[in-house]
């Protein structure tokens, strides 16, 4: 999507590669929205390291890093041996699936990877394949998402004054994004609309990369608590709501997604408020059968307790920026305990429909729906 | 209540007076959870200039601390003549009114000490007497806040799993508090349970005040983000939610209170949890006739782009005090508009009870109770 820095606005991509220097250029998420800066990895170890400290989150951008970070060590490799590229690329796959172990986006990009390269005869060959198969997995993590937003752009009115949560956007994936795209679809169709944007503690994606998205895209939207949600609801100042998904249950309709999502449904079907999720195939799980099944990660204390930012100079300091370093704040009683559950999951019934690149849904449909939905026995 | 300082355990009241020294002494509440200190005011100048800076805040502790103000700045009267002092004391009145010029509370409580003291044939007299009278006022509001306690301690049974939102607790009054009220009592009782502090953003005086209070007062807890809740009643890890009230309608049932209460209340209705509000009688309001004609106040969107916290120091630099100075921190973007409700309104049917110091009440019940609960015509 478009940036702006200073006065020049240019198009990136969360997560591109430069062949000329063989390296992954990535938004570095962790300075947003303070600052916007391309980080720039040099080598595949360099791209392991900035997956593991979330310079790049996000379930599209990590497998595009990791796609592109398996593709830069194999074009790092100098000799002719096809068989010692082939331990080469072992250790450098295991690395980089090592820099988010539990996460599965970046093994399936591997994978695709690979599999395409193992085509070429010499060593010449597969290092041009692997870096064609990184280049389409992101330009398809791209088409999905353009398909979502195609899906989806229908429901959003003028006029309207839509509800979303955490972030679903284009940080999260190689451009576009899953809860964005409509919008950003809407968008260029000229469509005026409002979005408020949940801060969604307690790591406040909606306030720091949601916000600074629809900024960038010169979207009206305003930042609310988590907590005034329900009274705008109540008080009829919101006609849709929409968010992503982390994993989408096909044999259920259930989805688990960022803490503070089922609040919002519950909310939505209370006042009747239509609820939409918006995901890519990958997110769906065909194996799982019930949503008690999905395991809620219980994250660390110090989110709760305090917050990060940046501490904020005077104006009298003048020509500076306006904004100092980052720094962690606590706010909390330090004595106090903490739960911190980092998802949860919403029921079928408080769902009004799922967008998907192959079309919307209802979540009871999804499963008789499989074989448009990308299920494979 | 009590508070541990280093090794010693003494009992404080949110607000106090000094008669030695003619000063009210006050928790500064700016400063907790990360430091306790009590500040005293030397005379009615510094006692409303705490009230206007929030060194003290909630309902019961600024009327009580402007009752005490106006009976400081007489007692500082020189002289005998009775005309003076009259004119001395509209001047305090004025003064410590203007410290907050919305809340009800200073006005109620410094009425009555002037109309009290009015009684006193000399200045000394009258210098008396409205000192005994701000002290009537104060132990009044512990009063009621006992008696809610004695109302409410039944539904808080042994093992229970307990939700409250905001701060209702000792800091908001002059002892005990209100929400917190049936849990000090249950406690007083023996009874063992488990309060979930709701964060309370933006201003997080569930994160830091009750976290707090709670804490120091031994009683097991954990701080949530406020988007946790709906989780948490979800999956049945929660028993029973109680919170206070800025202003309940006498004639409707409607609970004006925090913006958050309303979704806390959805989701407990949701779940067939019980749903309380623990009010003294001064928080009723028997004129208004529909919630829709409460004022919601549009709070600063400071609160909501950003947090005030402690910076945390580094355990390596051994035996200074843990967290450093309060700075203010900006977490969400800066250039994103916000919307900032301070307070919703909770409509009757989503409300088990009110528990006030004469009886627990269905909302809807109030205005039939109304002799019982202090209407006057």
């Amino acid at each position: 999507m478009n940036v702006t820095v200073g006065r020049c606005t240019r198009h990136y991509r969360t997560v591109a590669f430069d062949a000329r220097k063989n390296a992954v250029r990535l938004v570095d998420q962790r300075l947003l929205p303070h600052k916007f800066q391309i980080v720039a990895t040099r080598n595949f170890l360099e791209t392991a390291r900035a997956i593991h400290e979330m310079i790049v989150r996000g379930a599209g951008a990590i497998g595009a890093t990791a796609a592109y970070g398996l593709a830069q060590g194999v074009r790092a490799f100098r000799g002719r041996d096809l068989e010692k590229l082939s331990l080469h690329v072992d250790s450098v796959y295991q690395t980089l699936q090592a820099a988010r172990p539990t996460a599965v986006d970046p093994v399936n990009a591997m994978n695709e990877v690979r599999s395409r390269m193992s085509q070429g005869k010499t060593v010449a060959e597969q290092q041009a394949l692997a870096l064609t198969a990184a280049e389409e997995f992101a330009n398809d993590d791209v088409r999905h998402c353009e398909a979502i937003g195609r899906q989806g752009e229908p429901l959003i009115q003028d006029g309207m004054r839509i509800l979303t949560h955490c972030n679903a956007g284009w940080l999260a994936f190689v451009d576009v994004g899953t809860a964005t795209a409509p919008l950003y679809a809407a968008q260029a169709e000229g469509r005026k609309f409002h979005v408020f944007c949940d801060e969604t503690r307690p790591r406040s994606q909606g306030a720091t990369l949601t916000a600074w998205e629809l900024a960038q895209q010169g979207i009206a939207h305003e930042v609310i608590a988590d907590n005034a949600a329900g009274h705008l609801i109540q008080r009829g100042e919101i006609d849709l709501v929409i968010v992503g998904s982390d994993r989408t249950l096909g044999r259920t309709g259930e989805v688990a997604n960022k803490i503070g999502t089922y609040t919002k449904a519950v909310l939505a079907e209370r006042h009747n408020i239509p609820f939409y999720v918006a995901i890519p195939l990958s997110t769906i799980d065909w194996k799982l059968s019930s949503g008690r099944d999905i395991p809620i990660e219980e994250r660390d204390e110090s989110e709760v307790l305090g917050a990060w930012g940046a501490v904020a100079r005077s104006k009298l300091q003048g020509a500076g920026p306006r904004f100092g370093r980052r720094v962690y704040v606590l706010v909390a009683n330090p004595t106090s305990g903490v739960r911190n559950p980092g998802f949860d999951v919403t029921p079928p019934e408080l769902i009004t429909g799922i967008i998907t690149p192959a079309g919307i849904f209802k979540p009871k449909e999804l499963w008789a729906n499989r074989r448009k939905l990308g299920y494979r026995e």
